[in-house]
């Protein structure tokens, strides 16, 4: 997904950390660039306190993967960072190998092996920076949403967060929430790029622009018709709600409150609007919302939770903390050998990773089982995790955003039932690793 | 900024909330669209514990101004969203007002006028949403990195914080802690649009890659010659350094640590490179660095910082919490009102916004004066902060990241000498409203 604005745009291919390109130089140079190796994006844990993640982006990341080229400007834009040879070989690179990983919107826990990526080192390499990014920033998002749409448990939630994140990233943030169960959002982009319903109310400085609030209302269901959600605490609440009612009458679709203490006045408001006779006039919320303040309103009249700032800064978590590392790569006998750093304090597992989710007979997720070098059994009631995304360069495992908010449904709904704990808490289940 | 990858580039104009647009067409439809509108862009406060923040994006805000149009394949996306009347005056959509503010680089404070943007009220609600994005964001990162800059005292800080966040959240990321004193950038595209020079030095994976470290070792040096930073910590450090210096010699460039007790671990490193002649070669240090960890190696012997996550997250506070709001608006009789939201808890200040800060004759900052409605007089050795940034629509207030970078040194350079201190304190000067 992007946007035009100047500058000029950039090839995705620049998205990219300089030391990959000038590592691959060094490989080429040494003759090792060739040499077959598996990538493997994983977390070494999930956030403090998290019981579980969800993996989202994988549609952006193989849009990323597929855009990866260098075009002229970005050669031109090269020159000095790698040399001649090295430019030559950058315009004819193509992601040429296989990628198999975590579908999207699945839940992934410590050491899910989320993409395991097979190519030559310098093709396989040059991908590091922005399947991470991509990966990072979607996933963190998905996963607060996930929580937060838990919370709400069955009312809507409303993506509102835009403003208060990089402008692109807002796009990607929509996307993402809408994987883990948002019902919408107010991002204009995410419609016209992913096709997530968009939706809106009104502003404050709408009800300011005119004379008294009763023209603003007036003006509004003008045009937006009775169903429209009038904004109600500019000035006074009570008033607000008996002028809203008259104006749209008891069909008026909503009305919204964004200040005060919010349970509070959602009674009020609630008793108010039955006394009216606008019994189906619903209470949508916004102000400063997260997951604890969402279940926090679970016992009061509010019928849609608006959520900005929390969920596009992924709910104090706004980013994974995935790494991409080599896990195994060609010897200089042509079989392929696990690798993995030594670092006491950030060392790795090497060896390629399978991974299923173990369940038992009722279906209830027990572990994340993550095979290395081979296939972990499946008891009869497991599930595989990792599917095929890309074959020989081509993308095969693309999912419509729909397939991606079942899966995540599915697999959140298999998971132990701690999983709606807000609170904080260790993994609902936990990562047995299997040799 | 902006990068392609599929899907296609949507316009820029489409990076805004729902209702916006919808908002617009209620205000055209009651004619009171075009009342001349005063917007002001600010913060009600600083992060918890912080002492100052830092502008930027402000450049980027100007980029997405002048490209906020809505071509046809943007009126296509809205269809459903606005009616037929409002998508023929969006087609030839055109910011066409006026717009002052802090310069890039700027230190701010609570109720900081950051923008003040004139026009009516149709093209200058169009333009919040963007223009929060770019501020918030961007704004975080630079409040950041100033602080990381300040704690490292001089010593280079380098951008490494791509893979962390959003692909393109990552160009404007690196962007900002430019502005904010960071030297150089891991970021490729950042060097592309925005020349901020780039820098790299090799993963783990490279070492991984090679049957031995000192393959890798030599394999770098060769394409990258003896002055390039090598990465030390994928085995045992002791005998990685070693081998670097015969490898490169002593005029090996850098080492690099990214694991481990940085401190103690780059005290050791330093006395075996200096026992082993290389006493001109660096030692950067990586691996979750802060303000306060880059502020606890100020006695360890460390030449440059690499920051990554903490950096692109804001250390703690990814948004900045900036808030767009209409202060002033024509009434029916064609005068200026000022105008403000009741609410108890988010009160707002109404009336056009004037700031300076307010100095003492040695040249020490002391209070932000904010004044409503008329400019706060100059008591002689103050400085005025809002300077001209579009007038009639046209850009007039662009600055090159040089400028910004100059201008970022000198506002923090006349703050209070509490500045520096990275423990929570209040805001090194009160904000001041003068009416």
């Amino acid at each position: 997904m992007s946007v035009v604005t100047s500058p000029p745009p950039v090839s995705a291919a620049l998205l990219t950390d300089h030391y990959e390109l000038t590592m691959v130089q060094a490989a080429r140079q040494a003759g090792t660039a060739g040499r077959r190796s598996v990538f493997e994006l994983f977390p070494r844990r999930l956030p403090a306190g998290r019981r579980y993640g969800v993996v989202a982006g994988v549609g952006r990341a193989l849009d990323a993967i597929e855009a990866f080229r260098f075009d002229g400007a970005a050669l031109a834009a090269l020159e000095g960072v790698v040399d001649a040879d090295m430019l030559e070989w950058l315009a004819s690179y193509r992601f040429s190998g296989d990628v198999w990983g975590y579908a999207e919107g699945e839940a992934y826990f410590p050491h899910s092996p989320l993409l395991v990526v097979e190519g030559t080192f310098a093709e396989a390499v040059l991908l590091e920076t922005v399947l991470l990014s991509v990966y990072n920033h979607d996933s963190a998002i998905a996963s607060a949403a996930s929580r937060m749409t838990l919370a709400a448990g069955g009312r809507p939630c409303i993506e509102m967060g835009s403003r208060r994140t990089h402008e692109q990233a807002a796009v990607a943030a929509a996307r993402a929430a809408y994987v883990a169960g948002f019902d919408s959002t107010s991002n204009l982009a995410a419609r016209a790029a992913y096709g997530v319903p968009s939706a809106g109310t009104a502003a404050h400085s709408f009800t300011l622009l005119h004379d008294t609030e009763v023209d603003a209302f007036r003006a509004q269901v003008q045009t937006l018709g009775v169903g429209t959600t009038l904004l109600v605490d500019t000035y006074d609440v009570t008033e607000a709600v008996r002028l809203a009612v008259e104006v749209a009458g008891t069909d008026l679709g909503a009305v919204r409150l964004d200040s005060g203490d919010l349970g509070l006045v959602a009674r009020d408001v609630r008793a108010q609007l039955d006394s009216l006779g606008a019994t189906s006039t619903r209470i949508v919320v916004t102000s400063d919302l997260d997951e604890h303040a969402i279940a926090a309103l679970a016992a009061a009249p509010v019928d849609a939770y608006g959520v900005g700032t929390q969920l596009v800064t992924g709910s104090g978590h706004p980013t994974c903390g995935f790494v991409y590392k080599l896990v195994a790569r060609e010897g200089a006998d042509g079989e392929l050998v696990s690798v993995a750093k030594r670092s006491t304090d950030k060392a790795s597992v090497g060896g390629r990773k399978y991974a299923l989710r173990r369940r038992s007979p009722a279906g209830t997720a027990q572990a994340e089982v993550v095979g290395i070098g081979e296939r972990p059994e499946d008891d009869g009631d497991d599930r595989s995790l990792l599917v095929p995304l890309v074959a020989a360069g081509e993308v095969v495992g693309r999912a419509s955003l729909d397939e991606a908010r079942a899966r995540h449904r599915a697999s959140v709904a298999e998971l132990p039932r701690a999983v709606t704990m807000m609170s904080a808490g260790e993994p609902v289940i936990p990562t047995v690793f299997e040799q």
